[in-house]
């Protein structure tokens, strides 16, 4: 696992992150989350916090577990998002000089 | 309270914040927000940006409170989730020089 | 102008942009935005990225006038959040240090 | 294309990519996305995360597309904002200097 890169290990956490969160809420509110799929979906929406509202939780225990996604997810995702962004301008900004 | 790590201050901050404003709003608007937990929930979802939708204002009062929260505490939790990223990211390149 | 604080000055050109972006969306649309607030409020709510979904533009003039919305005001309330939080995290630390 | 500033690189990446993702999910979904312009709608309110609900992908095909948009589109977006937020600041403070 440490031989990754910081990057991938970051986007392997925030899917193991995904993956169970979105199983947790199909399992507490299988009414509102009826497939696996729709949990994984409703977690990602959630976490990088676009938040559509097709899906939201009805129940308190279903709540809750949301309020767990977004404390702990919400780092993970925005550290990706700077991540990334950091990489892409470096990547144009090397490339750039590189031109030159 | 000056004890504390300013993690756990931004956090316990943020809490505070969002049991207020969720009691506030409960209380101008029960309609909409029908017990406190219902208004700390909109509150939390407000600021955090992911904004669902399921739970929004309706009167002039109620919105100019959301107004406030979102100039307040918008910011806290900025901070909150870019201290968690900052931590998460040192934390894995401490683990990750210790391997090698 | 110049003499204000950057932290008030963006604060200004923000709300002067929310303001004339609600009145604007409000001319265009009055069949969704019904008064002059509605579209103040809209604009708060897509600028900060919370997007509630309670209010959405429906013809095509009203799109285009939130993606302007969207490319020149995001940056300026982004900017906003991001000094907010630089402000609180200094002056926790400056009283952190000086109660020690 | 290495002859434009980073700014109007990133921002011409972003049209491409809202171009290219809202083609792609009114041909996928052509019920819920029924013209290219809603397509390119949607793409530019998901990866700003502002994330209105008005349109959402209902088939599988189209969330992963969603999905694949988000991964992809949102660290670019948020380049974007960093990059408008640092140049208006950094002009503010130029000017401000400028004054004085
Ligand atoms: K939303
Ligand atoms: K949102």
């Amino acid at each position: 696992y440490w031989r990754l890169s910081p990057f991938v290990r970051i986007l392997s956490t925030i899917t193991l992150f995904i993956l169970l969160f979105g199983g947790v809420i199909h399992i507490i509110e299988p009414t509102t989350y009826q497939t696996w799929f729709d949990g994984i979906w409703w977690a990602l929406i959630t976490t990088t916090t676009i938040g559509y509202g097709d899906l939201v939780p009805h129940t308190l225990l279903g709540k809750i577990a949301a309020i767990a996604l977004i404390l702990l997810g919400t780092g993970f995702v925005s550290t990706y998002f700077v991540t990334l962004s950091a990489k892409t301008v470096s990547r144009e900004n090397a490339l750039f000089a590189g031109e030159l």
